[in-house]
């Protein structure tokens, strides 16, 4: 059976590039291909576990979000996974439903896999379950002031929105939010952006806004657009803080015989598209999804190489407008 | 610190039980409440790489996609994740991007890690690269006789919706597809069930297909498009083997001012939902992603538990028809 040394030969590097490459310690793409190339031919097989022992920590990175259905968050799971695979580490999926108690048996589950990071989209407080010997990454929401967060610059989004809508002649503005407990550290930023731009430019705009459940907030916004449509067009500029609810906004003022871009401008939050080789449909504040993914893997590959004092607490990265078809 | 006795005493069940659960061996769902209460009062932490060693097989099954960007796919991939999470099973996620090279990569990486076995949508010829040890359940895809392949009833869903357009009053079809070397198993399938039916019942019917790439296919479907409807309504009744085509279609067909489901009734294949708490936009022949992801990490436990002699090379499920807004 061959053995690591026999790999090294073969791949023309040292035993410690090989080893690096199976610990997921990053090594020079060149590098990468003659080992890969060295292991398919000699079949050689490391026995991951008995490595587990000897480093006492996996290549295995648990990744946990509310769910992969939503055009949004399977494009972030797809990009983390991709960033991960080309750095040496596999992903644990973890779909939370954004409940607490799974997000904790998720972690719970990667100190028993020694698993050597958990990146996180989570909206609950963690700190006091994350360990310090557990490198953690988050998405969106800041756990503590020692732990690494990224987040696309809700603030900013909410104000190119205003902006936008602004420049494109738009008289009467609607601002659509659901500020939740779970929800309102990014929604609840996104509307601060939108309403601080309204203010410095003296627009006038209406805050609809519901702390309930999705599918009763879906119910109220119906009841309120058919309110305030029934006789023609009101609002003609909306901002909603995450695109699924300026998709229904547009499929409901659609009925009601209201057409984007025609009659009222709508812009969403995110940015994700169902197939990506399709237009875009809704026009958004794009979140910077692939820099997002990179920046996790980044970020969690320095905490595991020592370099603490290069990860900030919080990378706030830009977000852009991008044109679909419910804008001028 | 806890053992695995103290986690048993506390549960009130044997120390077998608690082991089983632990090893992602099935458990009842009363006791499986039991040890994690347990497991989470004593903070017991089992030395995973260590059991690993000594049962030869983790609890880790490798799941391999082509992307989880696409509604249909990242759908299954939550419910896949949730159903082996209730397994005791952990996935490891890997899109694959339809590339044989990546797949074999993640087949290697599943050997290495030890893992209890993989599910596969794969559209590539696996056979020769897994070994008779490492248990494998296919969706859509037949690798062998001997490899349990799950899939929709594709050819069943093709004769549903010519069926539906022929009760629909449509009395010119459109059938689109793209045919290529992967997608001929499963859209190759979905064709012969609506020709099939066509032929039955004397409808007249045009093929549409182009056997290239995603980028290119839909540059012709549009010029395509754009020569029949140029002056009117053409076909009235479209059958896309996939949702993403009939997305397109109606979004071009609409540009032309031919609307759906007034004008023109358009089906397509999988119905996939861009969010979850959302109406459904295209109506389209549904795969019952619920059950596939079952079936498949139940016949993962069944070939794990040796009980091969149930596991059917081919299990097919039924697809239905479901009403969106595009069909009257």
């Amino acid at each position: 059976m061959a053995t690591m040394n026999d790999v090294a030969k073969l791949a023309g590097v040292s035993r410690g590039t090989v080893s690096n490459y199976i610990n997921g310690v990053t090594v020079k793409t060149e590098s990468q291909k003659k080992i890969r190339a060295a292991i398919a031919e000699l079949k050689y097989i490391p026995n991951t576990a008995a490595r587990q022992l000897k480093t006492s920590r996996s290549n295995l990175v648990v990744f946990i979000i509310p769910t992969t259905r939503t055009p949004l968050f399977s494009e972030l799971t797809y990009k983390v996974q991709q960033d991960l695979q080309a750095h040496g580490f596999k992903m644990i999926l973890c779909n939370s439903n954004n409940d607490i108690q799974e997000e904790l048996e998720y972690i719970q589950m990667a100190k028993m896999q020694k698993a050597a990071g958990i990146i996180t989209m989570s909206y609950s407080d963690l700190l006091a379950h994350v360990s310090s010997d557990l490198p953690v990454v988050s998405i969106e929401k800041q756990i503590a002031d020692t732990i690494s967060c990224i987040s696309a610059d809700n603030y900013q989004g909410g104000r190119i929105a205003a902006a936008q809508l602004h420049r494109s002649g738009a008289k009467k503005l609607l601002l659509v939010s659901r500020l939740t407990e779970k929800t309102k550290s990014n929604y609840g930023i996104r509307v601060r952006g939108f309403e601080d731009y309204c203010h410095e430019h003296q627009l006038d705009y209406y805050l609809f806004s519901a702390p309930v459940h999705e599918e009763e907030f879906y119910k109220q916004l119906d009841a309120f657009l058919h309110d305030r449509y029934a006789y023609g067009v009101d609002y003609d500029g909306i901002f909603t803080v995450a695109d699924q609810y300026a998709d229904f906004t547009e499929n409901v003022l659609r009925a009601l015989g209201v057409t984007a871009p025609k009659q009222v401008q709508i812009i969403g939050f995110d940015g994700g598209k169902m197939y990506p080789n399709q237009p875009r449909h809704i026009s958004s504040i794009r979140q910077p999804v692939d820099k997002i993914a990179m920046k996790c893997v980044e970020n969690l590959e320095k905490i595991l190489s020592g370099e603490k004092v290069d990860v900030a607490p919080l990378t706030l990265l830009p977000v852009k407008f991008v044109q679909g078809q419910t804008t001028n």
